[in-house]
């Protein structure tokens, strides 16, 4: 075991996880001061204070810093051979408006302890290492998640992102706020102009399985197949109390049975499928709903299977907008999808660098292979470069909720599996 | 037929009505420029707009004017005994965001097109005749329906209503906004301060019946229990990517059983029940809902069976709490009533007055008895003093929405039972 021989500061990382949760504490659900979740949206004030720590952080040990176009902040730690590509590990520092302290946070502050070590230990790695937090990932103020490391890994343009609008307020743009909080750097967001050699992700699981299993690692071998689609009903806005009931055309209640019909349709098929998020016009208590726009959330980890439930998905739609309605003409209709993303398969020598080290670490007995639920910024590496992922449990499994928890005893074996992975990942890599 | 020897001008009335419908309009429907609805929220700036210039018309006709310290307007034109109390007619000039251009608004300026018919042909009635502006019949932007009218008699306390918040910025109150747009009068808003010898109503059906009938008189026997019940589900924010169905808590997804639950339940009592306004938290496309309210609209023209459709709205909930959750513990459900309205009856002397004057001007074939299915500022007026109502036929049922329209010519015929039935009463009260 590689770290065997590095001193290592126990502690110094959940530290670490606390002191910055003040940047964005809300939702206080204990006594204890750390129990708190966090909510530091992309691109607001507390994302800017977040990104200038986390540059005079990793400054302060001896890294170089570039800011590209699109927001994502790469720390670059010097190795001995520093016209290579450097080694590269991340995840994001932004929240959900209901986020944890550790979602993306722990993979971000993870890499900085594996740099601190180093540092601490005077440790020069043969080849240079960037830790990056990648710039929105949540998507939940600029609506598309992964943002940056979509950007950096050619998914989307820069210019569709420039041009995402805050959901707060459906004014202020990606780019306005880039410029405003000074985070519009000089190098071009892509993995051509800014290239990393791989990339690892540490997160929390988000999800029950490693818990209920009483496992401590996660090795992820893949992530699941998910796609957002936008559904529009369109009914006719009534009176409440003087239209009779076969005369109705109400949105609300077509939407009612898509959501109760997807949820049994990803039960039958093992996969997920969620609505998060409604709006209703005009939204008055005695006014039939007129207009109803949600998103479906659908993934599965298989990608027949998901194209299966698409499919389906649409025949539920044209169901509910034909079966809900009185005497009247069928609802209209409308879907589009806003994202989709197909299984990501990880790659498989560093999966397998990560399986080593965690039995080093925990113990075979201790780790999983598993299936990411969530999309990561991994993900989109993963389309350019080898990329892998390690997992640590969620209590309760609960996720995007204050009440994200980890105990300090995974936080820290998790940190230890990612630091000797990238010790390993370094002795090992030929350029 | 007393109105047979008046000079009536025709069309008046209906160019009243789009002149005014210029103070909000809203939501363009078609190329005429009639072809709009009308938004007009109660104590808004357009609110005081409208406010003014029906002071300046009944004043112009001779009327004294009062405001009593909830909004309500009443202008009195004089007759020959004005020690009397006043022959009463009122409705509301305030809409929904999505209104249209006849609901409540017709019923007021209806009132101002007999009072103008008194005036253009001298005519001195033997009692004062008070025509009322009530003050947020809608409950949209301050949400209480029929505000100032249940104040006026005494079915809820002025400090009630003044401490109402604007549901859009959850901060301005009534008393706040009576006293920007100057019309916290300084009248006792009570029956007993203020007092009318009865009410008579006009109003759109809103309701797909009349049309269907083919009939142009609704003559308004009652109008119908209702009950708003608000309700919250509460379960877990968890990622919709990382939790499987089995160990969910999803306060949508409970919210979506409830409404086609009350809705197959409506159906099978024969009455109504809708949700026309939901709120999700945390809204976030990726986050399973941990928290949704939504408000239970249910309507019964009989009170045995509108209890009975309570009780099973209770039935429903706890159903919804205990069978939409994976493994877990069922979801926490709460409830409250925000208002309940048991079936109002109207005057009989004032419903047969309504009734003959139909007869004379449509002809028995034309007219029709029946329930009104809102609630109207009549049903509050009707616990303290004789009050019956009118209504004239609504395209396609369409109401609360900018289509809402009524044939000029029904308009007309409208006006003309009202004018009608006013001298009638005139005639044969007695103090």
């Amino acid at each position: 075991m590689l770290s065997k021989r590095f001193q290592i500061q126990s502690g110094k990382l959940i530290e670490t996880i606390h002191s910055t949760a003040k940047l964005g504490a809300h939702g206080v659900w204990g006594s204890d001061p750390t129990q708190t979740g966090v909510k530091r949206l992309a691109l607001s004030d507390l994302d800017k204070q977040i990104k200038d720590w986390f540059i005079q952080e990793t400054k302060a040990l001896g890294c170089s810093i570039k800011v590209d176009n699109v927001g994502n902040v790469f720390a670059t730690y010097p190795g001995k051979n520093n016209s290579a590509l450097p080694t590269g590990m991340g995840s994001h520092l932004d929240t959900q408006p209901t986020g944890g302290r550790y979602d993306g946070i722990y993979g971000v502050l993870s890499g900085l302890q594996v740099l601190r070590t180093l540092k601490e230990n005077n440790f020069v790695p043969n080849y240079p290492i960037t830790l990056v937090d990648w710039c929105n990932e949540e998507g939940a103020r600029f609506p598309m998640s992964m943002m940056a490391s979509s950007v950096w890994a050619g998914i989307c343009s820069k210019e569709t992102v420039y041009q995402l609008k805050d959901v707060y307020d459906n004014k202020t743009t990606v780019e306005d706020e880039l410029k405003r909080i000074g985070y519009l750097g000089d190098i071009e967001c892509s993995h051509s102009a800014n290239p990393l050699k791989c990339h690892f992700e540490i997160h929390i699981e988000q999800g029950p399985i490693l818990e209920s299993m009483q496992r401590k690692i996660g090795v992820v071998d893949s992530a699941q197949a998910y796609t957002w689609i936008e559904v529009t009903f369109m009914g006719v806005a009534q009176h409440t109390g003087t239209t009779p009931m076969e005369f109705r055309r109400d949105a609300l209640l077509a939407s009612s049975k898509v959501i109760l019909d997807i949820n049994k349709m990803a039960k039958s098929h093992g996969g997920l499928a969620t609505v998060g998020k409604l709006d209703l016009q005009p939204a008055v208590v005695n006014v039939i709903p007129e207009k109803v726009t949600f998103v479906i959330d659908i993934r599965h980890s298989d990608d027949v299977a998901h194209q299966e439930m698409e499919q389906e998905v649409e025949k539920i739609l044209k169901d509910a907008a034909l079966n809900t309605i009185g005497n009247g003409i069928p609802l209209e209709v409308s879907s589009r999808t806003l994202y989709k993303s197909p299984v990501n398969k990880f790659n498989k020598d560093l999966v397998a660098l990560i399986e080593s080290s965690a039995k080093e670490i925990v113990g075979e007995d201790n780790l999983h292979h598993m299936v990411s639920g969530a999309g990561h910024d991994s993900c989109c590496t993963n389309r350019l470069i080898p990329t892998a992922m390690i997992f640590v449990p969620s209590k309760d499994g609960i996720s995007h909720n204050p009440k994200e928890y980890t105990d300090p005893k995974e936080i820290e074996l998790g940190f230890r599996v990612l630091l000797e992975t990238i010790l390993k990942y370094d002795s090992l890599r030929t350029e």
